[in-house]
This record gives structure tokens, C-alpha cells and sequence, in this order.
């Protein structure tokens, strides 16, 4: 594909600084871009790269402009941009269609004429796979799995039985959605089972990255609502509900019975402890550890970043007594006659 | 299923407030119970939807039984007393007998008449499967493996060479037990692999979530005792030993040669630093690192909750002098002449 | 096998403190080892079970020879005289050859006839598979994929379209390579997703252990370099580079764009966030959060160690009024006329 910078920048609804009949053909980074590629700019970190790039034209924002030694499309936000100018490059994918001779599908399961059934996968009955879905390689599809139009199980995807997918669904490796959650009694010093009744509802346009698990719930079903996008190796335990457009970023860790709202950003490995209430557009950064419901939008972090192993010891071990710091200067003030006002 | 109150309260040990004539014949939370359902109480989070729950009859403690508006069985342990009545209402689960067609079972393998070998599983040479047992879709069992009876591989379940699983197990889709232990040693600079000649050793009744981590000891087994129920995505490492009855919840990661205790509990997202022994008894809260030794039962804990992002700023800025701060204490109580006895 | 420690201390360059005669045939933990096993010790954890040990020798340090009960063979870096000590031991795994009869190979793929495709495999178009490789059971190859000679793959293991895999490599059940990075752009308020058009190259020597995931690049390749030794359930984002012969151990947590150097060592359970740079040699605890560059080599260190839980909920309510803390210690200092010099 080449595509003239005119064109592009109808794509992305960018303002076009250079000359508009430059052919381009690909996509580079800004360090490592050819002529003939685009690039983009949206993290201050690459300015540097911004100001040698050998790209052709840079996806940027005004203020980036003057930065620029090549050709750019001025847009609002650099990164969408790229992303829309990213998939005119990418090749099509071209699914094949059918069951694979090596494939086993249930008498009893139903599966649309168009879908694509991969070497080696599963589908047992009752299953219901519809148009233009993929069951890639490897998959296990169980009993009563519904998989919604055009969603994509990309290999070795395991879906427990009962669980439903939405439409434009994605689906990595490894995933395993509907497994049992951790529901345990303790009678007298030994753990008895609860039976995991509910099911998973994700609905439709999620994104699920490789080997990440979303456990059935107890009762009820877990859900996960149209539009949230989650990286690889999250564990989302029974009965969570995340809401619409929430994204996770890898190792994340969330509890049974939370209840996530929408347009959540969660950075990567934070955890969040059992039966907690997050709010709607609640940011939190990596690493953060959720311990208490959070009830009002913003920003939120915890987590310690490293020092100097030796730094770290001194500090850490002043830590374990700062309760007792804490009263050593409440001892202090009220000798010296210091007033502990919060200004 | 349908069910009298007096009945279920047999089932449970518990006694009857209402109608024991009362017929049940399904499962709800507080919240979304209809008529005809039975629910539970065991968390004082949901006080306010017991007070409105339509659910026929609540399992509860005695001191709830005020807020209840409808009929109750009173138990001591409300949780355990949901988890027997669920196991009432959950479905039997009708294990299919025999050798899917597109299984492969080595002619060495020797498999029970009364197991179950899934479509796309494979059993290879010298593997024994016991009575009952079900080695679910997609499976693979290497050489050696023995798999006690009516213990239950779900899908996707991956057993190396020599792995031996007691009986009444379950395991999840995505486990991987006995793959090598993480054995390195460096040689100027290049890392030589130390052969992991050990095995896996699972007892009975025990259960390992989905895509958890269980790898071989370098020279002994690593050990699982009887009852261990183990959540998703948690990563042992070699040489492990965990006491029997011991609960660890998703996502913890516990480093190799670290010996557990029986009865405890892990929170999800612990982790454990390697060669460390944890007492019997020992109840580790979410996000808890451990780096030496617990030799005493009891509750541990570690971790950082989130704050408003502005603050934890601040607050861990000033972390980073830490010591600093606490040596400037000491000397304005030596210029002060105030002692720092701690009362 | 049985082998004289003559011969034994000639593998491993060690000399013989002992009967060079003695015949040794096993190996065995100081605890555990019987007579004519050997055993080693490298962690001073340990010293009590060296001097009770059975063992008929034990692999050690100098410093340790006048602790040791029986013959010794004394080396400078016990644990590599152990690991190969161990692989004269290890059982030689006869790999069987070709492609096994439930396999599927697309007739477009190139697969060495001293090759070994396992039960339930699948090997899709256009990929190659080099001299001796291992494809194990229930593998699934993508299209374009490279696999270098004598590289294994266990069981299980999913190469995504186009990854490319050096010689010599080990990757365990469950790892997923090649997966979708995380890359989504926010078009008000919806996740457009980021074409992911890069792959993934693992170079030489490198072990890949269970569940561990690694992400295709957005644009360029996410790169492994040689003699990289990875534990499991490790998450590697898109465009991360690391450098030769790093260790990283169980459950790190790696963002997009990270550039790790050589010969680094990072603990277990450690996070990093996206867009850093760490230098070569830099060693990273267990639990440590990167939240910026390192660049310079050395130790470094984060995380809180576990307290009694009473004394950490003193010391974590104190925490959230640090800077609080921090400016009344100020205060008292400006009153008391105390300067804060940092002797």
C-alpha cells in the first residue's frame, strides 16, 4: 500500500504540514523510520528521536511542530492518529473459513457456516459460534458457550462452559474465562468447596490479553462490560463487574466482588483486595494496592520505587518504627511548646 | 430441585426461624434473590441488602437474625453453611466415561476403565489414570504421571514427566505442574542450567487454580499436602512444601525452597523470598512480602495502600530520607534533653 | 551411573579432599542424600545439614571443607560445580523423532526430519522447524514462525504468526510468544485498538519458563537476546529489549518499551514501568518497583517487609502523613535553632 499524505491525513482528520502528494508506505518509529514511513511523536521521552527522525512525515500535535525536521499531520492526539494510520499498513488477515479436519465439534453444537474452527480445538455441545468467528488452534470451547459475531479467539483460548462472548471480541492465547472461582468454607480446620452456580458475560469489543483468567461467579454471573480492553496475565476473580471502556494494563490483580466503574484506567500490577466499590474515571497508577472502596474520580497511587539497596535497608528499617517516630515528635512539640497546626 | 426449610436445615445443622415447611429450590445473593430462593449472610458489608433482600430464607449467624426480614437458619458459620446448601442446588456434573476419539493415549499408558480422557488430550508412555477420573480437553500428561482417583483435570491441564496427583483433586485450565524449577548458576557471566532431577508430589483434595505455576524440585519433590486449596495464577517454585489445609489466595508468588505450614492463609498478591520457613497457622494479608522467616503464628502484613496521587507523592518523597528524618528526632532530643523511652 | 570422585572433580575442576576411589552414583540434599550420593552446599542457611549430612561428598568452598563431615570436592562457585554435577546425573531424554500421528503440520511448513512434532500439535504455513527441534504435545506454531535448531518446546507453548526463535532455546508448558502488545488509543472515551505490526525475536540460549508471556513489538520487535534465563509467569510488553544473559526471575511484571542491559538479575516479583532504561549489571531485589531509569550498575531495592499486622496498621496510618511528619520535624528544628545538616 502507498498512500499520499493528502489521503492520510483524511484518515486521521490531520492538518497536512509538507507536501500533500508525498507518497507513504509504512510505519517506523521515529529512530528507526525509512523515507517513505510515517512516524509519530506523543511521548515527550522521544523528543530527541523527534528532532534526528528520517521518516517521511510525523503524526504530531501543534505544539510539537516546530520540533519537527520532516513533513507532519497535525492532530489532537498523536497517538490515536497513529493507531488509525497503524491499521491502514497492517495487513489484512485473512481468516480462513470452515471447521479444520483436525478439529472436534460437538453433533450438538451450532456453529455459523462462516466461522473458522481451527486445527486442534475443542467445541462441545450446545456451543453456539457465530459469524465470521474464530476458534483458533488449540481452543476449548465447553458446553452452552456462546461466542458472539467476529470475535476472535486468537489460539489455545479456553471458554468453561456457559460462558458468553460478545460481538468483535479479542481473545489471546492462554486465556481461560469461566474457570471456578476461589470460594472456600473452612469447617473446622478443612476447606470445603462452594459450588461456582454463576457464569461470565463479557460483552461485546473486550480485548483480553494472553493468559489472562476471568473466574465464573459464585452465584451471579462476573461481567465485564462492551468496550473494556485488559493485558495479558490479569486475574479478575468471581462476581467482579467492570464497568464500560475500563482498561488494565498486565498483572493486575482484582479480587472476588469488586465492582469497577467505567472509563477506569488500572496501571500494571495493581492489586485490589475483595469486595471493594471503584467509581467511574478512577486512575490508578502501577503498582497501586487497593485495601478500601474508592468513591470519588482522580488519580490514586501507592507502591515504593526503588533506591540503593543500602539507602532502602537504612529506611525500610526506620519504617517499622515510624508509629513510634511519629510519637517521638509529638513528645518533642509538646515540650518545646510547638503548636502541630497543618499549614 | 425443591427443598423444605426443614429439610435444609438438617443438611446444614442449623435451626429453623419461619416455616419449616417452606419449599426452596434455588441459590441468590441478597441482592438478587427472588421468592423461592435461599440466600446467606456472612459479611457485615451487605447489612443493608439483607434488611431488603426478597430471598425466602437467609442462612445467618444468630446475631443477625434481628435485621432479618424474612424466614432464617440460624448456623454458626454462615459461609459454610451457603457452601452445603449450594452443593444442594449445583448441578451434578455427568462425567462421560472412555477415550474421546481425537484423544492419544500411549499403548504404555494405563488408563481406568471408569476415567474420562477428553477430545485433544494426550496421555503418554507408563501415565496411570485412576478410577473415575477426568482428564479434561486439551490436556497433555507426560511420561510417568499418576493421577489418583476421581481427581479432575477440567481443560488444558499440562502434568510434566513424573508428576504424581493424590485423589478428589481439581485443577483448572491452564495449570502447569512440574515444568523445571528456576535453577541458574553462573558461570563468568553465562548462566548453566542446574538439571531439576526432582518431581511433583500433589497429595489429596486438593484444588489449583486456573494457569497457577507448580514446578519440580531440583533434587527432592516439590510437596502440595492434603487439602491445599490454591487460587489462580500463583507461581511455586521448586522445592516448595506446603502444609496441608493451607489456603493461598490469586496471584501470590512463592519462591523456591520455601516451607509452609499447615492451616495457613495467603492473601492474593503475596509473595515469599526463597528458602524461608512460614509456621503452621500463619495468615498473611493481601500484598504481604515476606523476606524472612515467620516462625510464630499469627497475622502478617505488609503493603501500601493508595492515596490521592498528590500526597503519596509527597509522602513517599519524603520515604526516600527516611533515616535522614529520624537521625534529625534524635538530635533535637538530645538538644531538647528529651528521653526516648517508648511508652 | 556410578562415577569415581577422581573422575567427578575432573568435570568439575575440583579438588579432592578424600578417597579419589570412592564411587558416587546420585544426587541428594545435605539432609536427604544417602551414601553414595553426592551433595552440595552454597547457602549458609544450610551449615547444620552439612555437618550432619550423609552424603558420601559434598561439593563446597574452601571456606567450608573444615565443617564437613565427609570427602569433600572443593571448588570456588559450589552451586556451578553442583549444576554440573547434576547433569552428569540427569537422565538423557531420548528425544523420539517426527511428526507424531495426531499432529497437524500445514503442508506449506518445513519441519528437519530430525525434528519432533508431539501429539496434538499444530504447525501452521510457512513455518520452519530446525535440526533436533522439539515442538511437544499440544503446541500450536503459527504462521511464518522460526524455530533454531535443537530449541525445545515442552508442551503447550504458543508461538504467535512470524516469531523467531534461536538454537538452543527451552521454553516451558504455557508460555505464549508473540501475543498482541497493550496498545490502545483513547478516541473520547472508547479504546480504538493499535495495530500491533512488529514480532518477536528470542535469540540463543534462552529458557522460557511456564506461562510466561512475551509480547510482538508495536512496530520494531520485542527482542530477547542470548543466554536470557526467564522464570515463570513473567509478563513481557511489547517493544522491551533485554540484554544478554539477564536473569529474571518468577511473577516481574515488565511495561512497553522497556531496554533492560546485559547481565542484569531481577528479582522475583519485581515491576517495571514502561519507557525506562536499565543499565547492564543492575541487580533488582525481590518486589522492587521501577518507576524510572537506573543507569548506573548496582543493587537496588524497594518493597515492605511483612510486620505483625497490629504494629504495620500503626506504621502505614503514620505513613499517610509523612510530609506531614517531615514538616513538623522542620518546625521544631527552626524553633529549637537545631541545624539539619546530614552528617
Amino acid at each position: 500500500l502507498a498512500i499520499s499524505l493528502r489521503e492520510l491525513s483524511g484518515h486521521l482528520g490531520a492538518q497536512v504540514h509538507g507536501d500533500p502528494s508525498l507518497q507513504v508506505h509504512g510505519i517506523g518509529t521515529l529512530h528507526d523510520a525509512k523515507p517513505g514511513e510515517v512516524s509519530f511523536f506523543a511521548n515527550p521521552r522521544y523528543r530527541r528521536q523527534l528532532q534526528t527522525t528520517r521518516a517521511s512525515v510525523v503524526i504530531l500535535a501543534a505544539d510539537a511542530l516546530s520540533l519537527c525536521p520532516v513533513a507532519a499531520l497535525v492532530v489532537d492526539h498523536p497517538y490515536l492518529g497513529f493507531a488509525r494510520a497503524a491499521a491502514l499498513f497492517a495487513p489484512p488477515k485473512e481468516l480462513p473459513v470452515g471447521i479444520h479436519g483436525t478439529a472436534w465439534v460437538s453433533p450438538e453444537a451450532v456453529v455459523h457456516e462462516s466461522a473458522c474452527i481451527g486445527p486442534q480445538a475443542s467445541v462441545s455441545a450446545r456451543a453456539r459460534i457465530g459469524r465470521r468467528a474464530l476458534v483458533g488452534p488449540g481452543c476449548v470451547i465447553g458446553e452452552d458457550v456462546v461466542i458472539g459475531d467476529d470475535t476472535r479467539l486468537v489460539a489455545r483460548v479456553t471458554l468453561c462452559q456457559g460462558v458468553r462472548l460478545g460481538e468483535r471480541g479479542l481473545l489471546h492465547p492462554g486465556v481461560v474465562i469461566g474457570a471456578d472461582g476461589f470460594g472456600i468454607a473452612n469447617d473446622a480446620g478443612v476447606w470445603v468447596k462452594v459450588p461456582q452456580l454463576g457464569s461470565v458475560r463479557i460483552d461485546d469489543d473486550v480485548e483480553i490479553g494472553a493468559n489472562t483468567t476471568v473466574d465464573r461467579g459464585a452465584i451471579e454471573d462476573t461481567v465485564v462490560e462492551q468496550g473494556v480492553k485488559i493485558d495479558n496475565q490479569v486475574q479478575i476473580g468471581h462476581n467482579v463487574h467492570i464497568g464500560a471502556h475500563t482498561a488494565i494494563a498486565g498483572c493486575v490483580a482484582i479480587a472476588g466482588s469488586v465492582r469497577i466503574g467505567k472509563r477506569c484506567a488500572i496501571g500494571g500490577a495493581a492489586s485490589i483486595a475483595g469486595h471493594l466499590e471503584i467509581a467511574d474515571d478512577v486512575y490508578l497508577t502501577a503498582a497501586s494496592e487497593v485495601a478500601k472502596s474508592i468513591s470519588r474520580q482522580g488519580i490514586y497511587s501507592s507502591g515504593m520505587p526503588v533506591q540503593e539497596n543500602q539507602l532502602w535497608r537504612k529506611n525500610i528499617a526506620r519504617f517499622r518504627h515510624l508509629d513510634d517516630l511519629a510519637r517521638r515528635i509529638k513528645r518533642l512539640e509538646d515540650h518545646c511548646g510547638v503548636t502541630q497546626d497543618q499549614d
